[in-house]
């Protein structure tokens, strides 16, 4: 690497970052992709591996293996902790980092709306230990309502609430019923599974919001199927360890449950408060302002207002189609911006410095129910069931990066598929025997140990 | 279940418990499967999620979902505390549970010859926590490497040292030293991962020493091809943090090596203790002495002298055909003793009383080295290189409980091979920075924080 070339910085190797770096693989710069984990993760199949049907690797590629062969790009397993705009230099645990062009493409994270302790009863899915966490939380339930002592506690054991109705809660919550009523079917023998309650809590007045209105109902129905009861127009108000508390036509009720999972909001990665904190530290505070979820605003070709050398992307930046809304956070548009941007940069030290204006091409959303149902709303066409499912089936495997991973979710989805199995329900790290024997509180998924899970 | 009905408890769910259960399933008795673990490990694979090349997944299986169809076996996930055999019953996590039939079959743990100090730096590899434990431990000294700040920090980040030339040892070293010069070939910038210094050290005159003379060369040097150096009468006489100390011809070495792996002595499973400790408490002592390692010795029924209604089965039992040395701690031998208490217990409740006296038909053993290599000792036969490798790995699948498991191994041991890829190579848990940028010590592998792996 040598002094005079530019040096392009990347700060996150998901959708985004990763394709960011893939675009400038052959551009005369020097790349760096830092990333606090050492993996690129297929976000959208999260919910797979933390209900045990696939395995972690199977999801997720070591970002070094993705760029392997891009001869300018190094990589460096780090994390950010501040950002110079003025000298050009990030902070990371690694070291200072100085470049010409950064590219900030953190993600997001979980939000509580201000209610940071649910996080310790109520996980998010955002990263592989969320959900190899929420995966030991699942089965950790069903091994305590095996050994419970009271009826009561058995209840409570056998009661699940995803909190929130996104295609995340969606698929989570049909899941962990299609667990319960088909997977463990035979597994117990002081209950039966079956007649576990799966909870689907949504706050607004249907699930899946920003799909088309008429899937809504559709995938009520596929999760009906699977035993999930979906309560909308409810809005929890507490969520501890043995409970939460559900408002719903201005009455609350406490509702009995050990397992509860959050999927009801997301927030900005703090670095983007730490670059907009960067840039206003000049003679005039600068007039950018994170919105609600903490995102950053960018201009049309992804860059952020007055440094046409900081690019931000992904789940991190708000853009906005003329006369739109912002783009969703999902793993398809991060992936066109960073694709866009990395050709940008790279059309930049060709000399050519007047980009097209950033434009995402919507194919649509998908969301899976279970083993066979799915809804698909692609604009041109919405449907639900069956064929939306093998559709679904489809594209994720496609998306899914490296094809040692297509090939092997193909396989464990066939065998998952025709078995009615999950193969992967494996509880790993030291357990907290007090917890699982009907002490106070439930499992809350984390080790209670230095040990690692698997 | 009935009062009336035998009652049978199995502690362990490995190679010999599974079968014992599994050979009873069909018999008139009230089984009950007792493990702190929910899944059943196929260990002779555990090098390989060691190494990133198979999922925790991919090798083991729910104890429950292996045991769901044998409706007079319940399971229950909980640790044993306490054996009574006057009264007959174990004391666990889960409370109490009677017996008229016990089998204990706990299997072994790590030993270090008294050196519990050493576990901290140089972890065993006998469940999945530890080989995720050591995958990460292995991932991020080549990520340290790539930080190093001096040549001499690097070096020592690059060097591994596997304690210990059995099999394990073998196919672990071996496995490093392939990762090393072929998966992350292209990986990192700072420096060539071929350069990596993978040191076998073993005690004794030759690596495999229970194989037959002419294999130890052979699987030498296909160690030597895969860069690793084997050390013969090569005693480790302290473990640190940053180093060990091999006392060999009479002269110290102090090695500067992060990572230290051990695979170098069991001891069986404190239950052994726990077991003879309270058939001591009669009138008399009995006469019943643990091995040096621990293990109980049994009679040509497997059961504990003086008790016809325990069993001790696999790594905790000391078994000898008569003129005969005790047999391994493997899991052919394991499997075999499970199947054969299983049909004694059947047998006596049929009223049949007097079963022939176990024997166990060895067919051999094998190890493997890298990716196309192996030593095959069947006893009829001796073997090496390609062929050997092709048998043991149909062996292996062939042996992996659950069709899913060895379809997906198949599938991405495939992969794998034409890739040279290694595609779990995931580093999840939290990461302590300190450590991997140049802290005193080298990253122990364990998380220092309450989050999953996976």
């Amino acid at each position: 690497m040598t002094e005079d070339k530019h040096r392009v910085v990347i700060v996150g190797g998901g959708f985004a970052g990763l394709n960011a770096a893939k675009a400038m693989r052959k551009a005369d710069a020097d790349v760096t992709v830092v990333d606090r984990l050492n993996h690129h993760l297929f976000q959208p199949l999260l919910y797979q591996v933390a209900t045990g049907g696939l395995s972690p690797a199977n999801i997720s590629a070591p970002i070094r293996g993705l760029l392997s062969r891009s001869k300018n790009t190094r990589v460096v397993l780090a994390e950010v902790e501040g950002i110079d705009t003025a000298s050009r230099t990030i902070a990371t645990t690694s070291g200072p980092i100085g470049y010409d062009t950064l590219v900030l493409a953190s993600g997001a994270t979980h939000s509580y709306f201000g209610n940071e302790t649910w996080a310790q009863n109520a996980p998010g899915l955002k990263s592989l230990d969320d959900a190899t966490g929420i995966r030991r939380k699942i089965l950790l339930a069903f091994e305590a309502a095996e050994q419970a002592k009271t009826e009561e506690e058995r209840r409570a054991w056998l009661t699940f609430a995803v909190i929130g109705g996104g295609p995340t809660g969606v698929e989570l919550a049909g899941a962990i019923g299609e667990l319960s009523r088909q997977t463990l079917k035979h597994d117990f023998r002081s209950f039966d599974p079956s007649t576990a309650r799966v909870l689907l809590v949504e706050a607004g007045q249907r699930i899946l919001a920003t799909y088309s209105e008429s899937l809504s109902p559709k995938a009520a129905r596929a999760l009906g199927k699977l035993g999930v009861e979906v309560m909308t127009e409810a809005m929890v108000i507490d969520v501890r360890a043995d409970g939460i508390t559900v408002r719903r036509n201005e009455a609350d009720e406490l509702i009995p449950v050990k397992t509860v999972l959050w999927a009801a909001g997301v927030q900005a990665s703090p670095l983007g408060k730490m670059l907009i904190e960067s840039v206003d530290t000049g003679l005039s505070k600068s007039e950018i302002e994170l919105d609600r979820a903490g995102r950053v605003p960018v201009n049309t070709d992804l860059t952020l207002p007055g440094h046409p050398e900081i690019f931000v992307l992904g789940d991190l930046s708000n853009f906005t189609h003329q006369g739109g809304s912002p783009l969703r956070g999902t793993a398809d548009v991060a992936a066109a911006e960073g694709a866009y941007a990395g050709r940008v940069i790279s059309q930049r030290l060709n000399g050519k410095s007047a980009p097209k204006p950033f434009h995402f091409r919507d194919l649509g959303k998908l969301a899976v129910i279970g083993r066979s149902s799915a809804v698909a709303d692609l604009k041109f066409l919405r449907f639900g069931g069956y064929l939306a499912w093998q559709f679904w089936l489809f594209i994720h495997v496609l998306k899914l990066v490296g094809y040692q991973n297509r090939a092997a979710v193909l396989v464990q989805w066939a065998s998952n598929y025709f078995t009615r199995n999950r193969s992967a329900r494996l509880i790993t790290g030291k357990l907290n025997w007090e917890q699982l024997t009907g002490g106070d509180g439930a499992d809350d998924g984390r080790q209670t140990d230095t040990d690692e899970g698997g």
